[in-house]
């Protein structure tokens, strides 16, 4: 393949639009939380699958796009998840991450129970193909699949919370788990679960505080 | 530290408002492409602040906000970072990146010569803070480091792409150099280099294909 150039000449939005949608932007993201304590109430699956396709127009290396989206609704399917998922987690919980880990975690009051994984109502695994695997077996390489798998579900977030959905990013660790469970090809590996839904009528958050833009922008 | 639950129950959005609001993000990052030919013409500076705030909302491994911003709009160490950069580039496709990698790459049409270092107004260096480097020179673990940058680094270009801004996801590898240029702390290690701004009235970019929602989604 070659290159085919082709003109890019999206329209200009005049300055008090681009700052308008900016600040209205950031203040709708402020506002977002992890969740992990779900309400069953149902919420609308097309602005779920349109979140996953904003998702999925994220840069890649060599535009490989190398990232599945498994949307999980089976119930039964879903218990399996979550009976594996906290059988890893009394595991890690009962010491296998140390102490210096169990601090850090602490403050935001986790533990091996993870209703989340079968009360929201949507649940989006996602997984980053370390490499291409062709029809006849073959095999190719991919490059920055850590980053670009890491942006386009920045990308699916954002328009979750946008969408008025919350949503948590979770690591069940070690993931193996997930691409057995839910028979994903060997070049596939888990990236997060990502369950997603309303929160519940009870639901608590830690107490955090974000970092301001000054403690984290740096100007030169 | 020890957790502290507060409420959180953010209004819920009619489901015709969530299905709109998702639809419309759809289709505005839809329009999104990698842009490498930058207008010198300025942008609303206040819109890329806030798009920087919008990533620094994105969770991270134990809430350890693991990322820093470098807003660089120096002519003189723009012009330095853009021969740094080249030099590492003309070693890459000068045979580093090896005859696979550079196939891949053919159809993007990219070579050794990268003028949106300097054209684009901003220049946004994105490092990820491998551990916590305290005061007294003390160290501490951070987790999931990688996921956390990229997420941040989608939630930064979604909301770039919402206020009309064009940017270019840029990895000039190895990137050491830009920890030295830009006078970064030994935790520090550069995540990506994202110029933003408009496009110039000639810009061109590859004729590239995304994958359809059904390409990426598996339904379980
Ligand atoms: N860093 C080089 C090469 C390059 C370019 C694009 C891309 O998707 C990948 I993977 C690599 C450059 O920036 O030209
Ligand atoms: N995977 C465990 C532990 C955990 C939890 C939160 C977090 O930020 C980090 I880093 C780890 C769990 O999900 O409980």
């Amino acid at each position: 393949m070659t290159f085919h150039p082709v003109p890019y000449r999206p329209a200009r939005l005049p300055d008090d639009e681009a700052l308008a949608r900016a600040a209205s932007l950031r203040q709708r993201m402020e506002a977002r939380r992890s969740v992990r304590m779900f309400s069953a109430d149902p919420v609308p699956e097309r602005a779920v699958l349109d979140a996953i396709a904003v998702a999925s127009t994220a840069p890649s290396g060599a535009h490989q796009q190398p990232w599945t989206f498994v949307l999980v609704t089976d119930p039964d399917v879903r218990r399996r998840l979550r009976e594996a998922a906290e059988e890893e987690e009394r595991i890690s919980y009962g010491g296998r991450l140390g102490e210096a880990w169990l601090d850090a975690l602490r403050p935001l009051g986790t533990d091996a129970v993870k209703p989340h994984l079968t009360d929201a109502p949507y649940l989006i695994v996602v997984f980053q193909q370390r490499f291409a695997l062709d029809e006849d077996g073959g095999v190719r390489k991919h490059y920055y699949v850590d980053e670009s798998v890491g942006i386009a579900v920045g990308m699916l977030l954002t328009a979750l919370q946008v969408a008025g959905l919350a949503a948590l990013t979770h690591t069940p660790s070690p993931m193996r788990f997930l691409g057995e469970l839910l028979g994903r090809p060997r070049n596939e590996k888990a990236f997060a679960v990502i369950p997603v839904g309303y929160p519940a009528d009870d639901c608590v958050v830690p107490d955090l505080r974000r970092k301001s833009l000054d403690e984290v922008l740096v100007r030169i």
